[in-house]
């Protein structure tokens, strides 16, 4: 039996708070379960010096943990001098997603950066990262609209992401922290609102995984993505 | 006439949420209007190298501002790879601030960090959170009387803190962004519930200022600390 | 038609060259095509501190690019003071890939490092660092039996990689440099040599994938990394 | 009693050595009894990139500390790859008091930095700097005066600055390390040499303080500045 | 006795193999025994910044080693975030040499760096280094002549390297490493192959020398390097 | 004719001063004409890590130069996160050079560490530092034996060090910075008191030197080291 008696294939309570903080473009407190994540999008009119010229936009993001978002405190990455690996490997998926999700080329010379800061780690961090994520670039493009400076948005619909992963025989569905420090094999699955995969990476923590073990994996993730994918939807319509 | 016809010697409006995260073993939002800091105490069993053996314990802080709680973002200081001067400045000074109350010799050997990290910035970020901090302290300690570790709080008392400022002729209370930025001199006092001094720190931006106007300052601080006090005593009875 | 006339599922000329160095206790070069890399396996009898104890071994990995492995030279990471994001990412998985096959409790208190250093890169360096990786490994642990010091490897097996892709509409199998820049997909994947998957890494470079081109692109990997398995094997036995 | 049997509001013995290295445009060695600094005012006919094409000026300091410039050998700060909190916190301390009396607008785009370097540390070595400092800094002007590039020095005066402290009951003034050290509160102040205050900066070491003490150390303070810009005023007239 | 009884006087087995990598303009593998290292010329079309409009060209160079080159595993240099001071040492001897043999001026406002990756290490890396780089860098030099875009090659002669030290009462030529870890007096020789001196750097590591001894290591020197630069010639008349 | 009248091989006055700052076991000003290093030597009683336990000493010595010591300001090393190349191949010669005149397994578990930081750069900073550490070492262990800690000096003699050079015809000795710039070929020799080497450095700058041109440089160099040692010995006899 899971915490909180949750089915295998079912997502934690999701919410989707927008305009969290003030300042930012686009500002989406991301709630799964007890993870939080505050995603800012900002807008700037120019872009980063490879691409000045092309008249192509850009979006990138990066990630961080407040040292005490955990259970134990982590050491501060601006103390210790450097963004750790996983810090910089979860911030490169982060972006590519997102990136996904946008015509560049329409979007013109402007960039958007999405900062995603964990305010409360109970695993799953980087999926609800990129659920927020989409949400507050969504409301950052609205405001470029608004302003004139481009007739529509060049986002082609939501990204969402959700973590699988096999617990014993089990196929779960959205992991918390206890859950995913026991678990097998652990996957992260990024998709489009009309169900096309952006990213998969499964990785086995114990045993490998067979063909048909993926297959599962990946159904369970389509099914919670539709879910989150409700809730992107709902939020922006409030 | 200050921005929502606050009167000049008048805080603005304060709000201690304790429990804010669910790990930390005091975490306090703090917000004095618009600016909004999250404050974690840590407890940890162990302290710095360099007094280890002398059975004392230490408290230190830590700093960080999230890149969009500004107007404009500012770089991610782990992305940049070192904490700027300001930010040393303010965690040194919120170090020193909750050490002041606390009774080192009667903690033990045993450590606390408090980590301050701004969500919004609309100027007072570092009196903010050296008054979040103390409520945050106090609510780490006490779980550490709950857990039969210590018989009681080595906190001697509140420490709170208030920007004051001159603008032209007029002395104001807890400024606010624009209003900090305009002043010809900002102020951050630091006190003891009990209305004795900890810090203060003085600096002139502009003209230099007389002997009268820091008189008028300090004046206006202690009236502001006390009712930011009060509301500290407000939020722990809760 | 794929450079030098290559089918679309077939996997480069692949050599691997055992004892390449002479003082690393496992050292191959690894060749897919014109990607070279070179593996170096260092035993070293103790583990991380955080492991010390236990009575379990480590396995780690680390990877660099020489700076004209590339077609115009890139920047030196010991000059520019840390390694890139990309780097860090492809250490975590050779390593994550590595100790997959190897069972750590009956490995005691050892340390296994590997340093993938690319010579000449023409696409898929992390899939041959892993498979030539796996062998050097393989030769370290024989070093260890052959001292004495353990009675036999601790590895259950090989593992091995491959980078399979969607050109269009083809699917394609072990990219070269060319055909990754051009991939809409490119996936990363990692098997044991019974076949069960360690990793599987897919990225939508330009448009999204489908469920069925998900199954394409894996039973093309299936099918390489049993080519490459039987060259681990045969080096091996050399 | 004091060493060498000061009164409690006198300043140690003052020596300031213009033109003490060849090169700089103003080049200072300050002496406060043991503690010495040298002081090196550069002239650039350029601004920071944030300031440029506005027509004025710019003032900056760096601080540093020989390795054995104190009883113990401290770790050199070029070695351990940064500059720790407290460095940073002084050298923007002086800058912002050396920028207090200059006339920016009056200075066009020109950029003077001042070095402060502390060859011997026998408490108050950040007061030492800004006094030294501002002569170096008069003796820069002065220089861009005689080149013909500005037809008057932008500086409107002097700037001093000293520290008091509590110690038991006594107020004393320009504390030397073993009652730096031994104090309960600290207080350095900055003033012009018209008695106005450019910063204010006391801080409890020990016990709090009260107001009135407060009072007590400006008094103090304000005296020996009084002093302290006489020795400036004769050094730039030898 | 030597090692594989070399005569005092000889050089190890010298080899230089061109072509070595596929896309640098000049890449060589040079060894001398066991010694091994790969040098990799890069041509690019413009200068340091510092350089910028004086119609000159620059020449540098880098240098590494591979962490399994040696006996046992040194950190990479990448993951410690820094050049060692042996690395510098190194790398600024190799461009110097290099530059001591080019016609800066008749080379335009272009650049080449050496890259020098120790492959495996006996002894002698930094002089192998810059007699490969030589030939590595006359290759790049010839691409450009074969590009147009300099009618001759500003290169004046080859530049090699030698190391020789005193082993008690032995003058040896080209140490290996246990030679080397042995010697009393350590001296790396660089000349052109006109035998005119462009580097001498002679260490006691032990004893202090003797002019007589200079003198003998500087004869046994210049025997050595007349053999290098036959084999220098060789290998680019092939 | 040389600046001041020099002559060719003769050194700029050279004055030496002990006891120049309080706290350190040895602290010496040393000057070459305009070029002044204050070194000073720490006694520590401990040794580095890799060499606990074995009985031996340990000399080391860091380097720096005063961010105005030059004609124009170069960037303060403590600033830009790292000490350049050339600090740390210098530190490394001034250490080499101590190394060599201590007996270090007489000296037991101690270490002593030389701070050499140039105030004043006129040319010949390496050398002048190794010629004041010289000196300042001998106090250190001057000290070490009237606290009883060591019977005897360790110290087998002085070391001193010139630089000596080609300017077109002429070899000089000692050269200042104008001197140097010009040169085409820069030597740095490190002696004994007895005339035996430590060190040679020589640098081809442009035109490569020949067999007859080192010697003459040689034999320069050995004259004005006498010089040297005898201001050395002068000062350690006031």
């Amino acid at each position: 039996m899971r915490p909180n008696n949750r089915a295998a294939d079912q997502v934690r309570p999701i919410k989707i708070t927008r305009h969290y903080t003030a300042y930012a473009e686009g500002s989406v407190l991301v709630e799964f379960g007890n993870t939080k994540v505050l995603c800012n999008a900002t807008v700037e009119e120019n872009v980063p010096r490879w691409l000045k010229g092309q008249g192509k936009g850009w979006v990138t993001a990066e990630y961080g943990m407040l040292p005490r978002a955990t259970h134990s405190r982590t050491r501060r990455e601006a103390a210790s001098g450097k963004q750790g690996g996983r810090t910089m490997e979860i911030q490169r998926l982060i972006a590519r997603s997102l990136r996904a999700v946008v015509d560049l080329e329409a979007m013109g010379e402007m960039m958007i950066t999405v900062d995603c800061d964990v305010i409360q780690a109970d695993g799953g961090t980087r999926t609800a990262s990129i659920t927020g994520a989409s949400v507050a670039m969504a409301d950052a493009f609205q405001s470029i609209v608004e302003s004139g400076k481009l007739k529509a948005s060049p986002m082609k619909g939501h990204v969402a992401a959700v973590s699988v992963g096999l617990l014993g025989e089990d196929v779960l569905c959205d992991l918390e922290y206890v859950e995913d420090s026991a678990a097998d094999t652990d996957m992260n699955v990024v998709m489009t609102e009309a169900g096309k995969m952006i990213e998969v990476q499964g990785t086995a923590e114990g045993e490998p995984f067979s063909h048909e073990q993926l297959l599962d994996l990946l159904a369970v993730a389509q099914k919670g993505i539709q879910e989150i994918v409700t809730a992107q939807k709902a939020a922006l319509t409030d």
